[in-house]
């Protein structure tokens, strides 16, 4: 174990801190930094070497990894004043696990090529629990020549790990799922309300649709309609889960994508414009599945 | 078997045939009609007896069920001038598995109940193979107390019978059903359509998007796209299948349902919007997943 | 004028009180009734003679309006136990004006017809403070013959009398004038909101727009942005005006009727659905430019 | 006349060309340039200076305004490695009448800043038509101060100019024109369309909406049904006007500055979906107004 040479880690939020300590699980030395210095606190107590910039992370580590919250933060990381690529050795393997536009990604991948480096695309899904327990989903786009190096430090984070295809194509596969999954979910609620006001059990209603065509993630795993299903956000307030900021944020992603290859995403553009209103009335930091609460909530409640 | 009581069956055109075979197979004599004379061929060809109307066949059965194309339709066999409700016998059991509107089974159940008969709806899923090998999805709305009764019936053309409360609530689960089923087929056609711009192989995403959030039928059963899937429309050129003006009639049948309760469904609304447009531009007698293909055709295709 | 023969009112709510108002400054005895007896209470004391039922209306007036709230009360104001249809005399003029399916206009001229009455569909646009001012715009539909006779009484109550054609076209006309509105107000809402983020000043957009294709009555009559325009809802927080309950009503219309003749109607489908949230939203009661409002609101406040 | 500076020019598509013709008939030399050679032909005969690339024109002029196709473009001409900015001189002022993200122009204004130079964003209204009778309508945004300046060219190519404020204002009131057109085409090929299949005579409706709450531009100056108006593109087999592939452009940035504002924009989202729809059905190159075939078209035809 002590052979192992150090990765850096950079962007140490709550999806970033556990997966930098189950790296230091696995016997990785972490070379970690981020613009906050106290979310740094919890890794330096676990001996992660914490240094000042992104800079500097390149210089001692010749793998990164790197978990931002948009593009700008990204195109910071790697090509600001301090950024990775200041310093980035040859040969070094970047993995940014940031959900963003995966032409950005592409931006990267150029700008990494010119320094000898090499870019992949790693984002996740499972959220911070998946996250705490190494049971991520790493979907991965880059050189396939590359992909058994970035597969081995994924897989000590991750429960799965999916080859894509080239540089961006991770963000594109995160993109699509989560798209889909936004319809789903805004269908389910549509659904499930309608039902209830013509008279079927919400129970009831769910055991059909999930043994019927209608069936999808949303109706059998992550039902919106409190008391239909346990240990989800909807039995607990909307609380936890994964937040309806962070789904307007990622079909905004897809509306980019798609306007920029102009594809027609009739559903996905109403979805989106919907998690958009539902932001701006309070729902913001619910999670996801409250589509169900917002678009029932009856005059005077 | 020579004991068993006659049964009605009014409707025989590509469900209610293979529905009414299904009966006359379980030992059930049959009387019949529809309005379409050559359409009792078949039936009579089996020794099902064939009436001129369904107030002959009120007369001659006591258990009676209808499968007809709309609402209007239902409105006619019931109440029209020859319609059941004119010789319906007291305690009679009127079993109708069209799909229509709840408002018309509640309508026709007060009618029935005038008469000293019983109403119940029955809508199916499953299309014509499922109703050739009795293996129909049937959802029931009624008296409970009439249910094991309908039951013993529907059995012998469905694998699966649920009841679903009172009066209405089958057409309800039926609608509610197809409606997250229209939502999910768009929304699998256009991410699977924008992923394939992204560079994304379909069968790949198709892979990921069912082992994670964005799983639906409509992804992992039933893909729209040519060549992920065997045994599909999409593998055929979307013949056969469920059609889009059927899909088209039934989102007409949400959306009414919806204004009539004042329920928001968005993206419901949309999707009946986009199969509408379809049924007029040249996809009217195609499956409902060639959505995919009208999303996507190109300029100059 | 006291030759003039009398003209039946039925239905004195905040629409229906001035204009039997505006018949009897014109000279015309009026004979009235409502479900509501104390909404009879200010026609009574201008001598307008108040009977119990819409059956003791046409016993005595061979010219009556209705100004009702919706399908279901025309239906029962003209065909119910006690209403017009039983004892209308030969040669009555039946004039409605409330804003209904266009399906029940027809459907109501037919059974008139059956006695020997004739009816009209004239619903109306302008609002309460028109109809006080007898300035309120009619759209007429029914036989060409009967039009002067029906123009002859709604002159007194308005100030624009237009003839559309057939029964039922005049609904059609309202029908298609507030679904077009609907949408130019969502749409003006939506662009001078994100006009105002990029930077620009409300008035100089308005301005801008008014002089350009964006053009539009929610633009340049009755602009939802406070601020903009003095004398509207918006200036007033959106008190008083055509209320979001009321849009969403006739949304409801167009959507059954557009479903009903298989039309695409996606913006008005979307619109639709948008005012639907709205009332259950807490827009309910306010002027329908509020959708400025809704889409804009912030989180936290 | 003589003592007039010359004004540079680049960008002489289908919009550059006569806007640069109207500069030379003022009296301003024009020193011109085009990616394509053969599109200054037109120019050079009427002795208007061409040269090889922007950088060559910032030389000779002090005054330079582009007309190009897309932010790209822009980008390309400004800041590319023959750019304006390459040889710009201190003072020039920069005027882009392009139609492009506001973000970029923004861009664009720090970097020519940083030279010394200024830059303003003024895109136009009117089409090709308005282009050769310098009649257009430019929306210009930028610093007041250099309004003037900018003014006195605007005024030789158009009949309207109007300062909107900071840079970005000018595209941004652009954008917000094009969506509520958009919107407003839609809404009336959506009513007008309804209300013919209700029994409406089309040119009478279109009265109607006219004189009423649903009037709009496209129901009153660009009427999209066939046989209602005369000079307009649905008058003409929807040839010539502005291009349903324009429309989904100018839809897209205004998607896109939306998503990046965070505002919530419904139906202009919808719209976008529907052009992008359009483009690959067959309708790029009609005009926008075409919108009423593609949801009127039956079955069969």
């Amino acid at each position: 174990m002590a052979s192992k040479t150090p990765v850096g880690f950079i962007g140490l939020g709550n999806m970033g801190t556990p997966m930098a300590k189950n790296l230091l699980k696995n016997g990785y030395p972490v070379i970690a930094t981020d613009v906050f210095p106290e979310s740094c606190k919890e890794l330096q107590d676990l001996n992660a070497l914490v240094v000042d910039s992104p800079a500097e992370v390149a210089k001692k580590a010749d793998r990164i990894i790197t978990m931002l919250p948009s593009s700008p933060d990204v195109l910071k990381v790697y090509t600001g004043p301090n950024g990775i690529l200041k310093n980035v050795k040859k040969g070094t393997l970047l993995i940014d696990s940031s959900t963003i536009d995966p032409a950005v990604s592409r931006q990267m991948a150029v700008a990494a090529e010119k320094m000898g480096a090499v870019f992949m695309d790693a984002p996740v899904t499972g959220g911070v629990g998946a996250a705490s327990l190494a049971r991520l989903t790493f979907m991965v786009g880059g050189l396939e020549e590359e992909y058994n190096a970035a597969q081995e430090l994924l897989t000590c984070m991750g429960a799965n790990v999916v080859y894509c295809g080239q540089v961006g194509t991770g963000q594109a596969a995160k993109i699509c799922n989560n798209m889909l999954l936004a319809i789903g979910m805004i269908g389910t609620a549509e659904t499930m309300n309608l039902g209830i006001r013509l008279g079927l059990d919400p129970k009831l209603l769910a055991k059909i649709l999930n043994m019927s065509s209608g069936r999808c993630w949303s109706s059998d795993t992550y039902n919106p309609v409190p008391g239909v299903m346990e240990g989800v956000p909807s039995a607990n307030n909307y609380q936890g889960g994964f937040g309806t900021t962070l789904m307007a944020k990622d079909l905004g992603l897809a509306q980019n994508t798609a306007t920029d290859t102009k594809t027609s995403i009739p559903l996905s553009s109403l979805a989106h414009q919907i998690y958009r209103v539902m932001c701006s009335r309070g729902y913001a930091n619910k999670d996801f599945s409250s589509v169900f609460q917002f678009l029932r909530e009856e005059e005077g409640q």
